[in-house]
């Protein structure tokens, strides 16, 4: 199956259309609707060493699949409605960060950009 | 260019790896990273009303797209460190929700799950 | 009853104790689990609009409270794990806001700090 | 100094009032802002370890007191514009724990409260 997210946006959005919910998918209510998800991804791991999150049980993993999944629905439709591109911008904003983060600066240490 | 995430994908490793920021990427430490991009981008929003957030000014719209992006990366992230495939995920939860909110129990109202 | 934030802490601290949970509750896990928490919050409130969120059923009310609780108990863990006055940090993050916010410069307006 | 919520209520409800902010404080926009502040909290956190996180460093502690008395401060607005007792709410959820986690079931163990 195709890995291309523009049928995914496709997908995502007949869902949406079938249940006539655009009305309340304004950007502003999309964006809560992801920090939900965004937080019910980090109860999963909250208790977990970092050790432990690396190799989850198999029914820890398929929930964290599932609030990945979500977290992606809402960033898709975020996307889909202010229309703009979403691996687009994530290439531009990479191609941002390799400036940002240079190589020599930061090799080996991870910050916040205000702290090198 | 493509939309494929796989090819995201690879672009977003090599720029860790080029790094050696691997052994700070748990998992774990990916969501933390992930929940403060969910909050940058509601920042964004916050005292914006649903109408001005379906029509941002430019600038906005350019902090949005690099808000999304950041978003992007982890989820890319974490989905690579744990070897799952992130767009077929979020097919198969696509296809649970489609059983979870059936058209005719929710259609023209948008609710959490409990509350129809 | 009294409102004092210091009572609440110790309630709190005896709660973690009996259960044995305080090696489990490192900042950085508490962190992790407030967000869970503001994620809930976010989750009673993002289809509704701006002026129902003003006027809540009771039993959203009672959802919104609880959500609440559970935050101010994440955060009171935090700052009594870390050793700070969770009521004093405040009072002080107040008075550097009176200088970041001065009312000539805001008065009737309110955007991100950068956006003025 | 006092610790009482209602004091630090009334502070911060006069920092408001002096601005003219209150229209756009619905408990929706606080709420998202209130996530906003939780990310930058867990943006503090999130490379460092559990332990590093138990003995951050004076200037990384500063960061952190000051991002939680951010949450409190949207905390206490959220309380304030709906009329609760922030610190009531919390005894009462405190209470509610008590039974939804006996020390019996989860002493040692902190999970998920559907994973015991």
């Amino acid at each position: 199956m195709s890995d291309s997210l523009k049928e995914l946006t496709e997908v995502i959005r007949r869902f949406v259309d079938e249940r006539d919910w655009s009305a309340f998918q304004s950007p502003k209510n999309l964006t809560m609707a992801l920090c939900g998800e965004a937080g019910e991804l980090a109860e999963q791991l909250q208790w977990l060493s970092e050790e432990q999150s690396r190799a989850p049980s198999p029914e820890k993993l398929q929930n964290i699949k599932e609030e990945c999944a979500d977290v992606l629905v809402y960033l898709v439709r975020i996307a889909d409605e202010l229309g703009f591109d979403l691996v687009e911008a994530t290439r531009a904003k990479c191609r941002k960060n390799e400036k940002k983060y240079p190589v020599e600066l930061v090799h080996g240490r991870l910050k916040r950009r205000d702290e090198y």
